[in-house]
């Protein structure tokens, strides 16, 4: 599907947007590497602090990544002087997360006026092929200026 | 509902699993502060880094309250060679989370031999009284040793 | 919670929305025996062509019952130029519904001014207890006149 | 993905399991068109009492489409003496469902040994292009003979 931003400087806000969530870019240590209408990839490495003793990473963490890539998916496609809070979210966790680093891949499914239903799917990577770790379906809501 | 622990030291496991688990218990700084056969409550108290721009707690921090009250809520009640492992959630925001800390209470909804089926709500706390700001319910299953 | 209706006559319309729908009032046979505000409780009679060949019922025959619920329990909130739609839900069958008939208990857990949470459990009864058989968590939103 | 189903004769099982269904073959009048591995398309006719008042179909009637087509694309991959049961399922609806007919495409996104997710999507139909109108995770389970 193709989208149309609202409004230029769409990719910039989302850049800014994230660093300035400290719970993403400071204490995930991640950042957006592919920021475009209504898709959003971030990444961020894996350190022994988001691990499980069992060695994969905790899945909330991997719920982080791929929340923030669904969402500002969707604020890639509001007004300027709107943003986007999530409604809801399900998670699937399909394989445990083991490797050197997480990509979260955030698309819009539907764009509606104040609702959006985007999906997120979270690669753990390393060496070789990445795995496909969590699936997320999710509602997003545009709130006004 | 009524439910049977199997084994002596169920409250002690969790509060040992919740220590060894260094994503809850030291990025985020979360305890238990209660522990009974399927439910249980843990806290943890709101730092600035887990704060989004406008004041509010990133949902996604609830969200791993929320995960780990409801997946200890169904480890009190597995065989003691087994653990949990979260299979599924999904979760829907109530209401910005803004105060000093945040409590998360999980139940066991239904407790099956591989499956069970958990709740769990996570209320914002300071002065006052609470604010119910999260609603989970999730799959969790136990996995054999 | 205690909720405040915006009109009188909030419980016939549920009554008369309810015949209106001839998939659940005609179809599955469906009607409302509790209706107050954020509430309402709807039950049908279990035939043989709901049930599957092993003998409970067709789970997506309780999902009808608990979106029904659920979305009508919001509709006792809105205004009266307003009507209600399902954004999305999530179901958990908990058990086999066997039994005479099925009762589906909706209840609102938040009202806000666009989206509602609620809840729907169902249950399967005959002789004896009802077995809880579904949980549902769901988004609905009210759409204006 | 490539899926390797487990014995001959999965497809005529597949066929064979929705005309047993009394619910969805002959109250909500579906077939299936497609079976392979992992993957099944299922169909039906929109009659009068099957839509809302609106003129859009119940979105209870598109979940049963949806969850039988995911369901029994799980049930093409398990052992000839599994059946698969649906644990869990989540739902966004996209847009209202006016057309002459219902198709609904279930697709194995994950099989392990005991527990699947898989996806589904249902497509209203009539003249000119489908539309978009549901989306569907759900979490089955292989059960044993």
């Amino acid at each position: 599907m193709r989208f149309q931003p609202r409004f230029d400087g769409y990719v910039e806000r989302v850049h800014q947007a994230l660093r300035d969530q400290p719970f993403i870019s400071s204490v995930l240590g991640a950042h957006a590497t592919l920021v475009e209408a209504g898709h959003v990839v971030i990444e961020m490495p894996l350190r022994a602090d988001l691990l499980q003793p069992q060695g994969q990473v905790h899945g909330t963490v991997a719920t982080a990544l791929a929340d923030s890539a669904a969402g500002y998916a969707a604020e890639t496609l509001v007004a300027i002087d709107q943003h986007i809070v999530t409604v809801e979210y399900k998670v699937n966790f399909l394989a445990p997360g083991v490797g050197e680093r997480l990509r979260a891949s955030g698309r819009v499914l539907r764009a509606g006026r104040t609702l959006s239903v985007c999906e997120a799917d979270v690669y753990a990577e390393g060496e070789g092929e990445g795995r496909h770790i969590l699936h997320m379906v999710t509602t997003m809501m545009a709130v006004g200026a």
